[in-house]
């Protein structure tokens, strides 16, 4: 392996190839709990094309990439092989082009997704994916996850914020992308592939991304519903209503709610305690139109039952006050040890059934367990949080029965964070053999020899 | 061959396989102008276990397989091939299901696009894809070719409609990619492949389609603007004025209006004959409100001199009366003799050169050509129409020229009809030989024998 190396060493630069304790902490492991691994070497190329020197080289000696991007990401997908190197992409950050014309924006993909907010913000514009992690998430990471967040449901995933992409194939080929039409129906969308693809099919070296139009005005409503096909219901209507105006429906049962309010010191906002909250932002040009949208929703939504009561925000600081309740996730880690968390996505009409399933047959196993409800519901996605500390730390048999409880209800066991290691055991849940088989004759085909990020999403 | 045949018959049943003469003449070609092949036998397959079953008959005999929709396509990938079989799907065209609480309908892949159209109105939804063809065109073909159409500026094209596909692949296995979630990060997003592939990775059986709320008011503007800048200056503030309420911006050189007009015997729209035509729709929940958002854009716009003039319809049918200056390409074939018709797509920031820069070339080598310049601008999309009468017939030079020109612009040879035959010798315009690498290998992985559609969009 010293001839490897070197090679490295000599077609890189010395400070491109980093070893043993010369590899940072931050390398070894992701957000996801995994063991931390120590890579045979960390590369952090400079360019395009000095990924692809890596690539070949490493296809050479036949050894293992492990592509890492802000080391954020909460499946493991990133964690290094102690025989194979890591391919850091940090030193490539650069925010090349942003075209306020034709709202988009070319990026290198170690550029973080906030530098990529704040450059489309600069311009007048809105990148349409938000995620906690923002200031550390990589665009390229994002797109190897298709990362989710805040703003699905008005603009979607990374995925449909993706115009073009330039990728670094495990035997070095470049694929080029990155032509900025809208409409572009020339043979396969060789770009779909790699988004989602966490970073085993090949290197996403730079990106070519939508922006949208900032909406100058937002309205905030929290709404007390009776039960979720209420809450499905009051979303239809606002989406008649608002279209693609409304830029979040999140739902939190009363469970959330409660911990909400416990861990943060905060009032209830309502005089009664209702089954479930929806929290809802409509953006648009005019504040005004945007309040009256809601209050023409909420009106006849009380008169038919379908809403218990509501309070639409009069101020900045009541929405960020609405807000608040929501972003307790922030404080699992504090106040449940550990939080379990999953990410699971089922038909929408299907998402209280499966909440009510689920709590009862947690109920059942373990009686006082900690859990919470909440969720993107707008975007069929719904979080679940237990306190590992009350089912006996037996981590193993709850993921095994909401795993389970996904698989009945036709669900998928990750909606954004995808399947790394983590879930990599449950995967067979949410595709079939034959979906599974076509998978690895993929990556077979773009990836011969196995050595982009192997051992993720599934094995070989 | 007559085993292959007799085994057909005995598996599909003695209806579902035709041959000789018995083959309907509609199968024969597509509206490409490709001449007309007989293959050896036209499947019509009532369910998609006889897809299955029929395709692993054909890779048993190693029987190539063309699927077939409406046959609209106007690229030739549904022509047959004399010894292979033709697969139609219009013996499958349930609506399976439209649920109006979650905006999604299941549909067989048969079905017409007209048809889903119709049962989303009829839960007052609506589907976001529309083209000429609606009436004949099939979900199907419109998947595999990745449709668009009138309806992308604000909806995107068939890829964006699409949440889940049923398809068959080469060797008979059914890939049931169908879950309603908006996110579903489980490996491989494998449904991406087969939009677009033109039928030439799998049989699309099946389709989760996405659906919108039906916009209840709708504004038309006329605006006539100086030049290209112009008008994409319009189109970004009339985004930024009313987001995804911008519902149509499609642009009209003075060569297409002066046709248009001409044709339909329709009167100038305006005292004086302007450069260029922007045809704006908004649509959104008041009219009264989308009136107003196109006089708070074109005000300031006229004072700006990014307008020159302006009429906004003050009713339906004056709406409609300037949409059929539009819609004069209906009666292209019956003008030009015949039309030869390019669906290219640019850098937004860049049709307004391509377009200058076409018309100089096409004016020096065949001066006193008949050529019109439209499109959908806001796509990205320019559609170029050349009467083949007045270039001396020459279609193959006037194909290399516009090309090579889309080449040297860092185009598409194909915004949205796909590649087919009749673009294939035109793909490396667009696309990088290791792009065709990645693409063969990706064919070669799902259908290792080249069964599915053999020669479309590449050669082996």
């Amino acid at each position: 392996m010293s001839g490897f190396i070197e090679s490295l060493r000599a077609a890189l630069g010395d400070d491109a190839v980093a070893t043993g304790d010369a590899i940072a902490p931050r390398h070894l492991a992701d957000w996801s709990g995994v063991p931390p691994v120590r890579p045979l070497a960390l590369l952090r190329p400079r360019s395009t094309a000095q990924v692809s020197v890596a690539l070949r080289l490493c296809t050479q000696h036949r050894v293992p990439v492990v592509p890492q991007g802000g080391m954020t990401g909460l499946a493991g997908a990133a964690q290094p092989m102690a025989h194979g190197v890591a391919l850091s992409l940090d030193r490539m950050q650069a925010i090349e082009q942003v075209d306020a014309a034709t709202r988009t924006l070319t990026v290198q993909a170690g550029a973080t997704v906030q530098s990529v907010q704040e450059a489309a913000s600069a311009q007048g514009l809105l990148f349409g994916v938000d995620f906690g992690a923002r200031g550390s998430a990589q665009v390229g990471g994002a797109l190897a996850t298709n990362a989710g967040g805040n703003g699905v449901l008005r603009f979607g995933m990374m995925r449909e914020q993706t115009l073009g992409l330039e990728v670094v194939l495990a035997d070095g080929a470049v694929l080029p992308m990155l032509r900025p039409m809208q409409k572009n129906n020339t043979g396969y969308d060789l770009k779909q592939f790699f988004i989602g693809a966490e970073g085993t099919l090949g290197v996403i070296t730079r990106a070519l991304l939508r922006l949208h139009p900032a909406p100058s005005a937002r309205a905030t409503m929290l709404a007390a519903v009776p039960d979720y096909d209420a809450a499905l219901a009051l979303l239809s209507r606002l989406q008649a209503r608002a279209g693609a105006g409304l830029a979040a429906f999140e739902l939190m049962w009363r469970d959330f709610v409660q911990a909400a309010l416990g861990w943060q010191q905060l009032r209830e906002p309502f005089d009664a305690l209702h089954p479930l909250l929806a929290l809802v932002d409509l953006d648009g040009p005019d504040a005004t139109q945007l309040q009256a949208a809601l209050e023409d929703v909420l009106t006849p939504a009380m008169q038919d039952g379908l809403v218990l009561d509501a309070a639409i925000a009069q101020s900045e600081a009541q929405a960020r006050a609405f807000w608040k309740i929501r972003e307790a996730t922030a404080e699992l880690p504090t106040h449940m040890h550990p939080p379990v968390n999953f990410d699971v996505s089922l038909p929408m009409a299907e998402i209280g059934r499966f909440a009510t399933a689920c709590r009862a047959a947690l109920d059942a196993r373990w009686p006082g367990h900690a859990s919470v409800f909440f969720g993107h519901i707008g975007d069929s996605n719904l979080h679940v949080s237990t306190d590992a500390s009350t089912i006996g730390g037996d981590v193993e048999g709850l993921e095994h029965l909401v795993y389970d409880l996904v698989g009945d209800f036709a669900g998928s066991v990750s909606a954004e964070h995808g399947i790394g290691l983590h879930k990599k055991p449950f995967l067979g849940r949410s595709r079939t053999p034959a979906e599974l088989a076509a998978m690895r004759a993929i990556k077979g085909a773009l990836d011969p020899l196995h050595l982009m990020n192997p051992g993720k999403i599934f094995d070989r």
